[in-house]
């Protein structure tokens, strides 16, 4: 199931796999991989777009919720391992933005997905246009 | 977003959306699905297949990890709603399962997954054939 | 580290304990216990005061944050274990509440727990008194 | 609620209060705070005493669990909030350690923990006198 990643992400960002990741089989328990992608969806918006995710949700009320998820788990980690997540935009769209998000352990790939995520009002949870400061500032992210 | 489910499960169980399970926008933070649908196979693992789940893992050192997940949300969970959880068995291959599995509120579709499964060996993390057990109990979830 | 229970909560529920519990030692990770507690008051709440839990915080914005929290963890739980989960009111003060709560397997004493918490105004997270409709339902689960 | 912090800790950590923490509140969902301060005690293992958390509990097969804990919870913690988590050893036993633990935001304190973790083997779930190699390295973390 290993496998040898290519191109690099545009936005990386290391993390330790710890205790409270792992399972009583000593290995990562998948939903908490989704939450160190949000995690890193988080700090890409804060530090790689330059706008506070905690303002963009608490005060602007301006939602990221996800409405399609495709994750392949390719290797194991373990705890202790110091792993590299990262994540590049395919697609922006009217109101959608489909990243591409791995995670990898040196050059050995461990999870590759493609998530969607909406931009939504946080008071109706309905879809609204991307902001133009949110769009403006991921162009630089899209992979090519 | 919405949607009108047609068939049901072939397990199915009833779940409360929990304070736990909800995050700053007061919706299920989605990781938490993934969390109910992991309870969902473990409870039909031992009550619908007739096979103690601890038993399998903690005694006989068998896993059963996710090596693909597709998930589309469709509509969102608010805090105390009364969702029904449902399991179908989509192929059986020599060490894969493939399953369906849906959230619904009522007849409103809220989650759709696909996922695939291996069971392996928790000494190696390596894939080992599905055992008799566990293969024979399962077709009657077979979806048709 | 084992003992004896003797008198039992005035509100008690089972809950099995999940794979998604358990840390790589194979025992419950301590955190989980206190989102399984809370998980409890929740019930209490919706079932045992009769007043909907997810409208008293979604609705009427009250919360019940914990001020303090002494817990005692006396013997481990394993996965597939089926414990009973118990709550005593200990007192009520104009806007706190003091509970004793308990995690047993059978007749043994797993953990115990001593929780205050407070009721607050979610939009300030400022104290407010008790509201009446709680205080008079949590009257009855006063132990002695 | 709020106050202000005496003593710095002898080992200190920044964190993010992240998205993933956080309740319907808005705030630090408390379970969140002993997740993070276990992380804390696995990097304080890792990096304060110099000997891998990872290898600890995966390879020797020795066990932190928590036995007691007592937590106050001072001020709450906002989506976005960078705070210091800190760690300071107030008694070494035969195989108990007492920690204090303390999260702050500036000089404002947040949460005060007092938490005994005892060593233990995996294989028995039983307490073990704490290895030479622990014990030599927490002494220059004792509180005075």
């Amino acid at each position: 199931m290993n496998s040898i990643m290519t191109a690099p992400h545009r936005f990386e960002r290391n993390t330790l796999v710890r205790f409270s990741h792992c399972d009583p089989a000593g290995i990562v328990f998948f939903p908490q991989y989704l939450v160190m992608f949000n995690n890193l969806v988080e700090d890409w918006v804060t530090e790689g777009l330059g706008i506070s995710y905690a303002d963009l949700v608490g005060r602007r009320r301006i939602g990221l919720p996800t409405v399609s998820l495709n994750c392949e788990f390719r290797a194991v980690s373990n705890m202790g391992d110091e792993v590299t997540l990262g994540l590049s935009v395919e697609r922006i769209g009217t109101s959608s933005i489909r990243l591409a998000l791995g995670c990898r352990h040196g050059l050995e790939e461990r999870v590759r997905v493609q998530q969607v995520l909406v931009t939504t009002s946080l008071e109706t949870h309905r879809a609204i246009p991307i902001p133009d400061d949110l769009r403006d500032a991921m162009a630089k992210f899209q992979s090519r």
